[in-house]
């Protein structure tokens, strides 16, 4: 088995669970923390352990770039490479390659598209998209794609969710004849001889010589633009060609909040209730709240660490933009119902001087506790089902 | 008692000792991280303290300009602004008015310069250079001097000495007249109230009261460019007005490293043997053993953060520069000799990938380890005295 999921309580529509990977057991409803290139911004692994986080997401498209999969695959892959012996999770690429190429060109074979680094020309098909999404070794990874623009006509949308289903079912055939190519088995006992802490747990969650039997699990992405009615064949078809999970993707892509929680609130309803349940790029605290009470298992988001940047910080009496005056003086904590070790040391006054002052560490402090916000959220969701 | 130095075994002309600061205890000789900010660049507060670092240095120049001097009073005080319970020396804002600005104007009155952030026109006098200090709170305190550029001639080395000189003898008049408005005696009571961990540390530093008999230490400066008969001039009458303790000034701008150790070497000499000795602004992990060795007691240096930044790292085997593409697939960790946090937990190819992807916790990772090396070496001339 490459990935369990037990469903332990449930309360009208949402579930609480444990998804078990061959890199350790996850509590669901789940936030994952995006780690672009194979970092969360700023924040040391030692730090994310202590908030918590099981499962961090890292993007194919960035990884495929820098440091590049035959790169991560010689170094064990990307467990090994970032020391985090945690859960990952992979997407496909397909969403980047939307979002940040306005020159892609996307045939039946695949995408064409151009480096933000340096403009040069790339290639992604459902095939190259496993390859790389193997040798990154995450233990959990996406279909290949295509994430429907938004707003897009009927004939448009029936186009794209259908090439996603081709290309559904090109991407688990490619994995499930090179699965096995995934670099743990072979480093294994490589890694828990060079005794570094995180690779000690490395080899403890291995089991004792198990992971040589695991693979990772591929999940299915449900397309069909804001059409309701698409998104149901889109489910129904994904789920004929069979997938330990399911995400919903092509959603958060410019459409308003109450047709995203419409369309995410129909597609939920066709999803298989025994699998897991993953909704791609959300959201706002609240949202994920809400996502979660719909039966949403996984969520991830830039918004947290993005914000951060930012200095927009989440708290229990609602948004703080810490870059303003009325802080400058401000003894109390960013956040007096908050526990992470920001809220416990700092003031808001020192938090408002090291962000105006550019002072890195304000990105490092304000990320950590955005963080804490968002699995302090989906620790409070999970105990309330 | 403001500031005790004990000397607890010697070897050669080096010294190994205690410095009992109102906020802890300082082994010497030490080395002391630079908070420019009040922040070390990237690192927070809990990890130096895992770093083992006892006192840090923040510069007054820039926090007079930000968050400036009358909010960190109001806030209590630089220690707890920064939530940092353990020793803070403060320099006096000469060095960096020399240094950031190119049309300061120097009278017998004090220095008017222009902010290097906005343009905007300030003036610095060794009484408002007190001013600042004890607003800002540290525990050791500089006397406000003029740092002699090189070269220079005879002439303008004596008229620089010669004005250092009277700057002492006003910067202790208006110290003694001033000490008792350090902020934490007045907040003592407040902050231990509170309750956040630094500042039941702080409470604890307090012992109970002692804290309101306690004030800042003021330094004073030894001057006279890179002659060694003016140093001892200096020196000679530095001490007749009577200090806790004696700074080297006005090294490392520009000369020769073999006339900066000739200078240090012959000034040391004239130095008390029961007053701590500071030599400011050095140096590389080579020098600092060596400042040690001459008997003098603390240092400082923008070198072991600032290199970080730019992805230069001292380990036991000599310099490693971590963005050479020969680490990109490099597993071992940067120094094998190292139990820094850094090197017990990541690889060499990480960091290189981390610094070439411009990523923040490049700095992070990179500025501990730097920081972490620094302390290390100290820790080593320590044992060996």
């Amino acid at each position: 088995m490459s990935l369990q999921f037990k469903i332990e309580a449930r309360s009208g529509a949402a579930r609480r669970g444990r998804l078990l990977t061959p890199h350790g057991e996850v509590e669901t409803p789940v936030f994952m923390p995006v780690g672009t290139l194979a970092s969360v911004k700023g924040v040391s692994q030692d730090i994310l352990e202590d908030l918590g986080v099981q499962i961090l997401l890292g993007n194919t498209y960035h990884l495929y770039l820098r440091p590049g999969v035959a790169q991560v695959r010689k170094l064990g892959g990307l467990h090994r490479f970032m020391s985090w012996p945690r859960a990952i999770l992979s997407d496909s690429g397909g969403f980047q390659v939307f979002s940040l190429n306005e020159l892609r060109k996307v045939t039946e074979e695949g995408v064409t598209f151009r480096s933000h680094l340096d403009g040069s020309s790339h290639f992604f098909s459902p095939e190259s998209a496993m390859d790389i999404q193997i040798g990154l070794g995450a233990d959990i990874i996406m279909a290949f794609d295509e994430c429907t623009e938004y707003p897009a006509d009927q004939t448009r949308m029936r186009a794209s969710m259908e090439l996603t289903l081709r290309w559904a079912e090109r991407s688990k055939k490619y994995f499930e004849a090179h699965k096995h190519e995934v670099p743990w088995a072979t480093n294994h006992l490589g890694t828990a001889a060079l005794g570094r802490p995180g690779e000690r747990e490395l080899a403890v969650n291995a089991g004792g010589g198990a992971r040589e039997t695991q693979t990772q699990a591929l999940f299915g992405i449900v397309q069909g633009g804001m059409d309701t009615a698409l998104r149901r064949e889109s489910a129904e078809r994904t789920i004929e060609i069979d997938f330990p999970g399911y995400a919903v993707g092509g959603l958060s892509v410019g459409e308003p909040r109450a047709r995203t929680r419409e369309v995410v609130e129909s597609t939920v309803a066709h999803l298989p209730v025994d699998k897991p349940r993953y909704l791609m790029g959300v959201g706002t605290p609240e949202e994920i709240v809400e996502y979660a009470r719909m039966g949403i298992d996984m969520m991830d988001c830039v918004l947290p660490t993005r914000a951060a940047r930012h200095g927009l910080l989440f708290t229990s009496e609602g948004k703080v933009s810490i870059k303003q005056a009325r802080y400058a003086g401000d003894e109390g904590p960013l956040d007096p119902n908050c526990g992470c070790r920001v809220c416990a040391r700092y003031s808001r006054a020192y938090l408002r001087h090291l962000y105006a002052s550019n002072e890195v560490l304000a990105q490092v402090l304000n990320t950590v506790h955005n963080l804490s916000f968002y699995l302090d959220t989906m620790r409070a969701v999970r105990h309330s089902i």
